[in-house]
């Protein structure tokens, strides 16, 4: 299938319309719709939350009587089944629309072909495939939850130059500068949840909530605390109900969070830690798809270990702290080079004084 | 003093003339010459070596009869005195050259300007500061020696992502990739000496010599050793004799180390370590302008806490180790942030796999 520079580039404004809702759309993906007809533009939408209609749906409003003969681009294959809202190809296929063109077939397994199948069935020409990386990249954690099941979880860290994040003394808050901060704080507003540990929570009391950049839905919370010693005036137990993944069954812990409204999820492994990846599955199962992790060195040493780390989001200040201070990731002694966890770079920038890294684990 | 267009070009290629010599010219600096007459080059000259022509009178010959009434364009302010070759502000003024436009002064205290004043007493036009920055960072070491009477000390590092440069058990070699070695041996062969410590000797018995790239000139040697440990053996005792920084004066190793050539300097400080800043003080008096230091983390330590440390060169492998590997530099431990060591960070870039970052701590 070949595309003409018109189709690149209405899919690519398609994209752009799309990354609009990338900080509401959860637990739905982020689309995005353009509707062409004679090389006019003449509708546009995209979904801006669950339950709201589909940017399908918002495009052909836009485009009325003008949809009839045009080709509609969009991000993601049209539904074709009814959730919360009627079938998008259905829409399409009353608007008249004569082709439609899709980035990527839907992810799920069960649905993916289905939305484009029906259009053919009634006549519309179809083709899939533009842009379809970039469109993968916009619902990475959408992606892999349909085709893994669990979200995709995404390790913020900064450290000074020689990889330290704090100092033993528990110092670390403003390691990296202004900048790399309220730039964390965005990576924070698109996820669906925001995941720390109980060292983290004893040691800085975070609030685990976006408050550097303007944010107008708070993501999730969700604590591991094996032990459920989380104290009960913990910042990050204020506010919003938050999961609480434990190994703990402690009956009267229990009740207590479970009370002023928090989730517990009790899934302990054989060394009686909370089970990860096991947690990443009952993530999905909520729902979610982009969990943004910011833990200490054990934490980030347990999910890296365990396999849940798909993307590291490092921040690196140009500071020296010295071999004293406290390390990203406390992992096993290797004895040999070739077992290091090796990363894919994908992105390194400087945003303020401080270098950003993003890095992929190679699997 | 505004330059025009063609000033800037005609030093810009003088500058890059200068830099043949990268490898070559020490102790002296590496300096580029251009002469221009009516718009036309007419000459071009580069400092080789030691003994041998310096850039002006190489872009004279070139220019013979045609250097009359022309602009001469010199990376360094001409030299006035005698040294092993005449002056050149003398050859520029029996060549009868009208103007002379020097990219900076000589650094040297005692000399600086006195080449200018000598062509404008023979009533030559004259100027500096056109890409006066270039210049000083061309030799930046020659600089240093000149204004601080020590080199300049570029500390050479590679480690993983989360600043992990060997395992416990001393396994260290190719963290990073093939690219990123022959670019470190870039940096060996612009040195005027490599430096490393006795741990980085007993652990990896280096050469210390370049190898991964051409060089027609091996940098001179230095070992950081304060109890004379080095074995008779070590490679880094072969080939061209070294420098040996020591705090020892067991006789029989002076008599030994001496007898095979090296020389042996004895600068032992209040701890009964060798005394770095009085090493660089003596690097500096043997003519040595910039040093390339490859050491383990306690050497890189002791130079960074006691400010030897004027670049660092830092090769980041995309692995990560995990915290119970050797970290990058031993450090006193820290009870605030503010005391850690802050870095310009002065370029960034991709070297095949891994990151190469160029930095120099704040004074």
């Amino acid at each position: 299938m070949t595309f003409s520079a018109a189709d690149h580039e209405a899919m690519a404004r398609a994209l752009a319309l799309a990354t609009n809702g990338l900080e509401s759309t959860t637990p739905n993906p982020r689309v995005g719709c353009v509707i062409v007809r004679d090389g006019m533009t003449v509708g546009e939408g995209w979904h801006r939350r669950a339950g709201e209609p589909h940017a399908e749906i918002n495009a052909l409003q836009q485009a009325g009587d003008a949809a009839r003969g045009a080709t509609a681009y969009v991000t993601l294959e049209p539904c074709s089944h009814f959730g919360r809202t009627p079938p998008c190809a259905d829409a399409l296929i009353a608007a008249g629309v004569s082709r439609v063109v899709a980035a990527m077939e839907d992810p799920n397994p069960l649905v993916g072909g289905r939305g484009m199948e029906r259009l053919r069935a009634s006549g519309i020409q179809t083709a899939h495939g533009l842009l379809e990386n970039e469109a993968r990249e916009l619902n990475i954690g959408f992606v892999s939850r349909m085709t893994r099941g669990r979200p995709w979880l995404r390790l913020k860290a900064a450290s000074s130059l020689d990889g330290k994040t704090a100092l033993n003394n528990g110092v670390s808050q403003w390691i990296t500068g202004a900048a790399a901060r309220a730039d964390g704080h965005r990576w924070r507003a698109r996820a669906c949840a925001i995941l720390t540990g109980i060292g983290t929570v004893k040691a800085d009391d975070p609030q685990l909530t976006v408050r550097a950049v303007p944010c107008e839905r708070q993501p999730l919370r969700v604590l591991i605390d094996a032990r459920l010693d989380v104290s009960p005036t913990a910042r990050i137990l204020q506010g919003d109900p938050i999961v609480i993944a434990t190994a703990s069954e402690d009956r009267d812990r229990h009740a207590s969070l479970a009370g002023a409204g928090h989730r517990l999820l009790v899934l302990p492994n054989a060394g009686g830690k909370v089970d990860l990846p096991a947690l990443m599955n009952e993530l999905g199962r909520l729902g979610l798809n982009e969990i943004h992790a910011e833990a200490g060195l054990k934490l980030n040493g347990s999910l890296l270990r365990e396999g849940c780390v798909d993307e590291l989001l490092l921040y690196l200040a140009p500071i020296l702290v010295g071999d004293a201070a406290q390390g990203l990731f406390n992992l096993a002694e290797l004895t040999r080079l070739d077992e290091a966890v090796s990363l894919d770079i994908r992105d390194l920038r400087q945003i303020g004084d401080d270098l950003r890294l993003i890095a992929r684990p190679r699997r």
